[in-house]
């Protein structure tokens, strides 16, 4: 941006490297951004400054919190003894939006990879079988996406609290709820199909 | 976001408000930001509070700057007696992204409309009309958006200025450059029909 002041070029610039947003939509943000500064720009600009301070992993379960522990690691009201892992803090919140799980969380920080050399050490598994010894943990949820990654991931996991006692289980794979037939690819049909229940 | 902490909650609710920013992108957006706090977060902050707190109008042209004149209208080396007329800011970087317009600006904040309710007095138009005059100014180039608020501003705008002498231009419409005409409206088409030239 020629003839842009220097501050607004690097403001372009940096929002321009946020996921879905491009150079074309941060400058737009921007300028947005400017029209609005009292009521947007400086409440954004301190909000971001205070969780930049405050926020920080969890040493139980890698959700992100504000202290050594998060929230959900905190929260007397939520059950022991079940632990939900999830691949990453995204999937955590979308777990909860569906408000049907009120266990514990364990978030992985992604998922094996032998293309992107990301061994079982690079994510917290060690972390999660050393919790399902110490909290007496009755069952292990495995939250993970359906991807090639996320099953070979459940997989090392299950095999790894095999001789725990624990229960191993995994979210249920089908036609998702209001999902078309014609639309869904062949894996999830026959899936589906293999998981048939009696009405 | 339920167990996720307030501020970071907010800083999802404000991020959403963004033009091209949705819930879901604000939230991948934010734990992007979370995850990169040292090297984007804090930046992004820090420059944020900045524009926030010196990024102002100019008060002769309308361009963003930190002054009470922004860097197009203090520039020496641009040619004073053109004026280019854009709707915003996000135009005039456009036109300077173009590098091919080497006068002055004026951004009129909008275009005139009747359903919203704009009038000329709630653009900058009065005070393009006093520059004009002013400024001994030549030639003023409507590069208006080619919508029907756009082609109304134009019109207005070059009966405001008939009589003061001054040349009124605007940007000729025609096939874009690697347009493909299958592609193109009928209106292009037409326009570009009336205003062909010999080869």
């Amino acid at each position: 941006m020629p003839d842009a002041p220097r501050d607004i070029e690097a403001l372009i610039e940096i929002m321009a490297r946020l996921p879905g947003l491009g150079p074309r939509s941060a400058r737009r943000a921007v300028l947005h951004l400017i029209k609005k500064r009292g009521p947007l720009m400086r409440p954004l600009a301190e909000v971001m400054t205070r969780v930049a301070d405050t926020a920080r992993e969890c040493l139980n379960c890698g959700n992100i919190g504000t202290g050594d522990l998060c929230p959900v690691c905190t929260d007397d009201k939520r059950v022991n003894g079940q632990i939900c892992v999830v691949e990453d803090v995204a999937d955590l919140w979308a777990m909860e939006r569906g408000q049907a799980f009120g266990g514990r969380y364990h978030v992985l920080g992604g998922t094996l990879s032998a293309l992107d050399d990301i061994g079982p050490e690079d994510l917290r598994i060690p972390r999660l079988v050393d919790r399902v010894t110490s909290e007496a943990v009755t069952e292990v949820i495995l939250a993970l996406n359906a991807t090639v990654d996320g099953v070979t991931t459940a997989h090392y996991i299950a095999d790894a609290l095999s001789g725990s006692g624990v229960s191993v289980t995994s979210l249920a794979q089908g036609v998702p709820i209001g999902g078309e037939l014609d639309y869904l690819d062949d894996g999830t049909i026959s899936a589906a199909l293999r998981a048939r229940k009696a009405v």
